[in-house]
């Protein structure tokens, strides 16, 4: 293959990037050679020391370069409520979207007990120790609506009841702005199910 | 904000890859560290060598990290027919869907006077010294059929001519597999008019 041998180990490296295959790696190699070498040696820099760098906050596992992360250690946030997600992007969209100023707590994953993922890999014990301390008053449960995230939503429930904290779960419906035409069927069985007098 | 200032600056630093935004570049920071931190220290390094050494084949302007490519230093390649196209990934395309053996020169761009782009940034007095040396037979011009593009082929032709070298151009017409109900009306115009005498 008369390529340049870099380019190859380039173009193949990037394709550990989700949703990048050949072409699109072949693409973004000739891009960052051709147009922008200072982006791509900054990007290797942030690349390299976020790899080696960035751990888990020891409060919420969620990703942090320091022990505990920058939320987990604010004064300005409310202890008294905690909302669990399976992975730091659920996390970073509700900060975004939502108000909400309680703290979080990051599964990384879900259970999955055929895929060997149980209580313990997703730092259950930590979250049970941590609503034993007493300061938790609700567990706002925010996995995702898919079977293992429902299973996973029903064991943190049962966790939250037996240290007296009050469980709660994101509202299931017709997305805003959705056409019911277009919902798929069980959101639609559900919302309908779950329908609310009008005023 | 906060989020790792790291992890921060990584989704920043993926931006420079083209057709990646902030939520493909939060996706694949989040893969990356998640799932596959080592394939992720790949690919810091395997950019950095290849910003850092890759550079330009002196005879063909292609990438190359010596300072002949090895396509150009090949004693199997037919050094009478010379394939000039605008960037690398056109001359890959070439090179991987045809049976072409014989040489490139890459344009690493096309002409474009308003941008400042004169045949002096596309190499091509280079391309004239290779030119008169006397042994391309065929100028095999492969530029893309833009205005630019078309121009830029327009001033190679010339430049052959110029040098008792054959210029030739890639057939345009209906892509194999097309359907001509689909086909732009100037690529279905061109092909009716160019149109052959069948057997």
């Amino acid at each position: 293959m008369p390529m340049s041998s870099l380019l190859e180990q380039l173009i193949d490296a990037l394709r550990v990037l989700p949703g990048v295959g050949q072409k699109s790696a072949q693409r973004m190699a000739y891009h960052v050679l051709e147009r922008d070498r200072a982006g791509g040696a900054r990007l290797a820099a942030a690349l390299a020391s976020a790899v080696e760098r960035v751990g888990h906050c020891v409060r919420c596992r969620d990703f942090s370069e320091t022990e505990v992360c920058a939320t987990c250690a604010s004064a300005g946030r409310d202890a008294h409520q905690l909302c669990v997600v399976e992975s730091p992007a659920d996390r970073l969209a509700i900060e975004q979207a939502t108000g909400y100023r309680g703290l979080y707590f990051v599964l990384q994953g879900r259970l999955s007990p055929l895929d060997g993922v149980g209580p313990r890999e997703l730092g259950l014990d930590t979250l049970a120790a941590r609503l034993a301390e007493g300061e938790v008053q609700e567990l706002i449960v925010a996995t995702n609506p898919t079977v293992e995230g429902e299973a996973t939503a029903h064991y943190l429930a049962q966790l939250a009841r037996q240290h007296k904290v009050r469980p709660s779960r994101l509202a299931h419906g017709v997305p805003l702005g959705g056409e019911l035409e277009y919902v798929d069927r069980g959101t639609l069985s559900h919302a309908f199910g779950s329908r609310s007098e009008m005023e």
